[in-house]
């Protein structure tokens, strides 16, 4: 039976749908509507065409062969007619027909089928000017303007308005190739706020002031004026002056067509669909940044805007549609951004979601090489795991360093996904060759660490005050003199001493032992509790504290 | 209760449960009897020092922060006593004692539980001669005659035996920093016989041999002649001279002290445990290279002397003997090797492995990015995934590229360990950003081919010859040009025009469609079966092929 289909929106889950339903069926008519003339590009490749990483927006709009993703080549290769410079008015779900306005007027289409994918449009600050120089960053359009004034030289200082995934990555744009001066505003304590804790944070702030970005959290911005000579960007009493203001504060789901129809959306705002992607009527389906979404750890809806969840959204829909079944799962939420030299990805929960979502959560961290040690490239790999006090349940994951924090994520997003307990991520099997890994996972070591806490061997988060704890710092001499512990008087016992010099120990102190990455300070407080001695270590080591604490790495 | 247990062997496995035991039983008497007085360093690492990426011996026995791990170490920090150059010559399981012989003499030794790490040695050749200039590399005394050979200038040529992992580990160190002339012979008909199928063996052919290296397979040695003057390595009526010979054909269980005890031994020669590491006799334990362990996609029992599981077995069986519970889950065998400026990485089974054990396998191959495709530093990454025709089930995974191919088979491995179908591959989440990941991942994307051969689109073996098939080139003219199908006609129809030149195929034929990925020739597949033309396609596409059939890369 042949069978019609429309599909609103060609980003990336309406053409991945309509391609791949195409392909499962080569006799039904599957028309995109889009309203853009240009569209099927990469847009998370947009900050790499501002850095110069990438030379021509063309290539994201290429095959991997170099053919232009048009509509000539949608028709011939992926057998999809695409209506360009069509944007859809209104839906009549009843008469299962829509009409868009074209440049050449009103077409009216009837469907069997019919797909939202009309994705997300970016926030605006409120009150933010409609000005040449305050711009958000979304599309093609968005670049060319800055990249232009950019090599005008117009353009020497920037202001990007929210550090979260794009933002940072339009730093180090601006920074990297064009040198410009950069400050990056961030109404949160912290860049990144919704993904990682404040901990994980920190290393990424470090990384940001070491590349000279200048950072300010916890500043909402008040107000911008925008003029012919410039911008200033008003934020908790600061005038920030800068030639551009670009705002990166995120994006919100294109729903207002759905609404328009009368179809459901969900608890945050976007359009709420079943796992196989079905609307609340019957025969319209949605996929990509317009859906909201179940999350793997909490079982709450979210809106989770990624590129690699509405191209899988995409594919399922059009196997879904083919009558093949299929759902989508829920989602961890992995996702993993270059910071200048570093790298930080994430999946399920920070510590402060988790307990907002109900978990008796708890936190460990740990400071580890990304590969064997003595490999003369091995880097530190930071990690922080979020696990339920009482089952042990994995909540979430935190990894900063190499590129391999990726790996780490990614491995440890499969176990998320699946709700174990942090034991099962102890036991995972791993590649391990002296250049690519330790002989332990790091996010296995990561397991045990959180099973040494359900055992009493208690961390201070890096960022912690010590309070009323005596300091033992169980570090090799010149080890403690490269990094010193300053805020507080130190007890001095490498832990190659420490066996034969407890005595030296006042015992009715708590102690919090520190050494370089937080291992050995373990093994100190496992020893000490063995004499009845209360004791406590430094989470992620001193490495990781001074860096978070802003002395660099 | 104090006990006292007794560990055979200061390996990974060995120390790694003596430490941890110490950490869980502080009062506990432990004791680890080591027949050299050299040991505790990471024997991963030691082709890295012949190659002089690691610069001497010691960091391989360092921690972290550069303390030796000799006997002291091991007392103060560690909590164990370590008896070297201890020889155990019996053990009496009845009356929990053991017998070594020391630089004092005989001591004996009593125990509660036992802990068998006795590791493995390497194999030999039959009558591999006894000579200065022919060793095997298996210790710390193995590196330091050759480095010193080769920076005094006297071995220029080496022949390497055995192409598995430490084979190709060597012939990386001998020619990279010292430039030697290096013949890599390998019985087999392919470097890595154990863990890759014929064709990512290919790929890894193609990259030794780029770099030089003379790669013979096929080809089992004869006989050694070894004078003074140099080395003759017979074999397939060859003779190979060299300044010195290493033999690397893998190594073999240590179990000569269990046998003599009464000890039972598996199906592979290695001692038997069970998912708790006891063996057969009570309260004596085996861990590390040693044991044999059950593979986890057939079941059977396997000797898989990996460093990473050693640790992990040292580690679980600490936890066993304190009481604690846990086993050692069955494993995929998951690997990763550096070959020069490349990584291959695989799990699981083989094509041949798998059907050796039951499976109605098959195998798909694809070539894909290993970051999004315009991101400049992008890789070619080559997947094959073997699969069981019925059930579908994830049978084994084998990349070849750069290091994200290790991130591949690490995520992979997870799902295998499961005995999932490869749907679940298909709808993994993975961190995606363009400098680390295309939007679909790549093991989930070859989770979808696999999906397409088991709807009727198959491949045929980037190897294989297409026999009677007509030959239909979908590719752009410049491509084609670049990496031409040489060996028979073809028919040249891009994809882009496919769809309106179908009739210019002869439909009595059956086709072999080719690209240079796979993907495009995959869609030309299905259009053609569509319209009842019988079509192949090449799996992997002219890339794979031509690299695998010595055209470079």
């Amino acid at each position: 039976m042949t069978r019609r289909v429309a599909v609103v929106g060609a980003s990336a889950a309406g053409l991945r749908c309509a391609a791949r339903l195409h392909r499962l069926e080569p006799e039904w008519k599957i028309t995109v509507l889009e309203r853009n003339t240009v569209y099927s590009y990469a847009a998370c490749g947009l900050p790499y065409v501002l850095s110069g990483d990438i030379d021509s927006l063309v290539e994201l709009r290429s095959t991997a062969w170099g053919t232009v993703r048009d509509r000539r080549f949608f028709r011939s290769v992926k057998g999809v007619e695409i209506l360009e410079g069509h944007r859809v008015v209104s839906i009549d779900p009843e008469a299962h027909t829509l009409e868009a306005e074209g440049p050449d007027g009103a077409v009216q289409i009837g469907w069997d089928e019919l797909v939202l994918a009309t994705g997300a449009r970016p926030r605006r600050l409120p009150g933010q000017p409609d000005h040449p120089r305050v711009r958000c960053f979304h599309t093609w359009d968005d670049v060319v303007p800055l990249k232009d004034g950019l090599i005008r030289g117009e353009i020497g200082r920037v202001a990007v308005v929210g550090a979260g995934l794009v933002g940072i990555e339009l730093a180090e744009a601006f920074r990297t190739l064009w040198g410009a001066e950069v400050a990056l505003i961030e109404a949160a304590a912290h860049p990144l706020p919704q993904l990682l804790d404040p901990e994980v944070a920190a290393l990424v702030g470090a990384e940001l002031a070491r590349q000279g970005v200048v950072l300010r959290c916890g500043t909402p911005v008040e107000g911008i004026e925008a003029g012919d000579g410039g911008v200033v960007v008003r934020c908790a009493g600061a005038a920030v002056e800068a030639d551009a203001v670009v705002v990166a504060i995120g994006v919100e789901p294109e729903v207002r067509l759905a609404r328009s129809a009368g179809i459901a959306l969900g608890r945050t705002g976007a359009i709420a669909v079943d796992r196989h992607l079905a609307t609340s009527v019957p025969h319209v389906w949605a996929a990509g940044d317009c859906i909201e979404i179940r999350h793997a750890v909490t079982g709450e809806p979210v809106h989770c805007p990624l590129g690699s969840l509405a191209n899988r959204q995409g594919r399922v829909l059009a196997g879904i549609l083919a009558g093949r079944g299929g759902r989508f799962p829920d989602v961890a939420g992995a996702m993993a951004v270059k910071v200048f030299e570093r790298t930080v990805a994430a999946a399920g929960c920070t510590l402060t979601a988790a307990r907002a979502a109900g978990f008796e959560a708890e936190a460990v961290w740990m400071t580890t090489d990304d590969r064997a040690h003595y490999w003369p490239e091995s880097e530190d790999l930071h990690l922080e795991l979020v696990f339920d006090r009482g089952t042990l349940q994995l909540l979430g994951i935190q990894a900063f360093g190499s590129g391999r924090a990726v790996d780490a994520v990614d491995v440890a997003s499969q176990l998320l996904a699946r709700g174990v307990p942090v034991d099962e991520l102890g036991e995972i099997e791993h590649c391990y060759a002296p250049p690519f890994a330790p002989a332990l996972a790091p996010v296995a070591v990561a397991a045990f660490v959180a099973r040494n806490h359900a055992e009493g061997v208690r961390a201070m988060g890096p960022l912690d005050d010590p309070g009323a704890d005596r300091v033992l710092d169980v570090r090799l001499a010149a080890e403690r003199d490269a990094r010193p512990w300053t805020s507080t008087e130190t007890v001095h016992i490498p832990v190659e001493e420490l066996g034969g010099r407890l005595a030296e120990l006042d015992r009715s102190a708590r102690w919090l032992v520190l050494c370089e990455r937080g291992t050995r300070a373990a093994e100190a407080v496992r020893m000490l509790r063995a004499r009845g001695i209360a004791a406590r270590y430094l989470g992620g080591g001193m490495i990781w504290r001074q860096m978070a604490l802003g002395g660099g790495r």
